[in-house]
């Protein structure tokens, strides 16, 4: 019987990557996005065209309404998405708060109905912008709870959470991606695109993506804004 | 200054009880409930209520539709509630997958946001019927991943996950709860109460409840539903 995985897919070239190698490992997939009042919302239109090329068996985005809290230049827009490089060591106004968390509750929720054993994000602790929620530590910790708060992980099938993204490179991603024929075009990384989803070029995650491109020696399908 | 905490608060009487030992100890009360799908909606207005007469600074309903998913006998119409006893060890069909993970996620991330260091949960291992995700273990390993996920975990605030209920009877509850002058008539348990929200009864919730109050000699004031 062919093993059902849940994988959280943002949109972003890094859940593509991970769609992908989960495909590659012979998972049938099920896609997981959420709408949480990101500005950024051209990630849903990349997930869903992501999710579509790669044949997934199903594909969910959930609504959570959490933009009322604010608290992230992400979701509240009278916070300033910064355009500083990533080199300091200071969480950014970017950071959602405990996002990977909730993201991770609810594929584990899905996980459990579906009786999917693995669950995979795309979490990287490289290029990790300082996010908290990106490390190993993190990733081991929710594993560990996950086999404490469920049925399936009490009862003895229990859970496995991959991060295969963790340790690499921006650029490894893209090599590794690309060797499995990932259409990064159809991704979106920017925090700030514009209405017809082009990047703006300035914001961390364009920059990490740009020279991820430039590192791995793979030209960069990223549209960007005219003028940039 | 006053310290915040963020309460989840059901409708039921745990949660109803747990929101009145948070505000005796002083806290500043955000309550936060969760409209997921459940049949027992009753127990939304009764959280609205039991909010209210509460003073909380705050009072959130998150929409979270996973009702799709199914796999419970409390979202999912197509599987009964059972009205046995909780007597055996398994755990039974009104189980909610991951639900306690879910919410505790979605109370980090507000507590994040407010800075407030602490989150309360009417989680009960006594007369827990067999929910993994209402053990002492659970909360634990729940409160170090707080603190691995988060900003304010990462950089020394930290969190702390209160269920004051986790080791007492539903007796004990009713006790404590009805010093601190917490009016059960607001609240509601039942898993199939009818279009006027009276209980049926004869679901486990409604015995655990029922017999709650007899063995501690308060009078219940649950509104049954006729003839039961």
């Amino acid at each position: 019987m062919t093993k059902k995985a849940v994988i959280l897919v943002s949109g972003g070239l890094d859940s593509a990557t991970v769609l992908a190698m989960a495909r590659d490992q012979g998972y049938e997939c099920y896609a997981l996005s959420f709408d949480y009042g990101q500005r950024h919302r051209c990630e849903l239109d990349a997930a869903r065209q992501v999710a579509q090329v790669s044949g997934v068996t199903s594909h969910r985005i959930v609504d959570l309404d959490v933009g009322w809290m604010g608290g992230s230049a992400l979701t509240d827009s009278s916070i300033p998405v910064p355009d500083a490089g990533t080199n300091d060591d200071s969480i950014p106004s970017t950071y959602v708060p405990a996002r990977n968390t909730v993201f991770l509750s609810i594929a584990l929720a899905w996980a459990e109905v579906l009786q999917a054993q693995d669950i995979f994000i795309g979490a990287n602790a490289v290029d990790y912008s300082g996010y908290p929620d990106c490390r190993p530590a993190f990733i081991e910790a929710f594993e560990r709870l996950a086999n404490m708060a469920t049925k399936a992980g009490v009862e003895g099938s229990g859970f496995k959470v991959h991060a295969p993204l963790i340790h690499m490179s921006k650029a490894e991603i893209i090599t590794t991606g690309t060797a499995l024929g990932v259409d990064y075009s159809l991704t979106s990384s920017c925090y700030q695109p514009d209405a017809q989803c082009h990047a703006c070029g300035y914001c961390d995650s364009c920059r990490l993506r740009a020279s991820g491109f430039a590192d791995a020696g793979v030209i960069d399908p990223t549209r960007y804004q005219a003028g940039k």
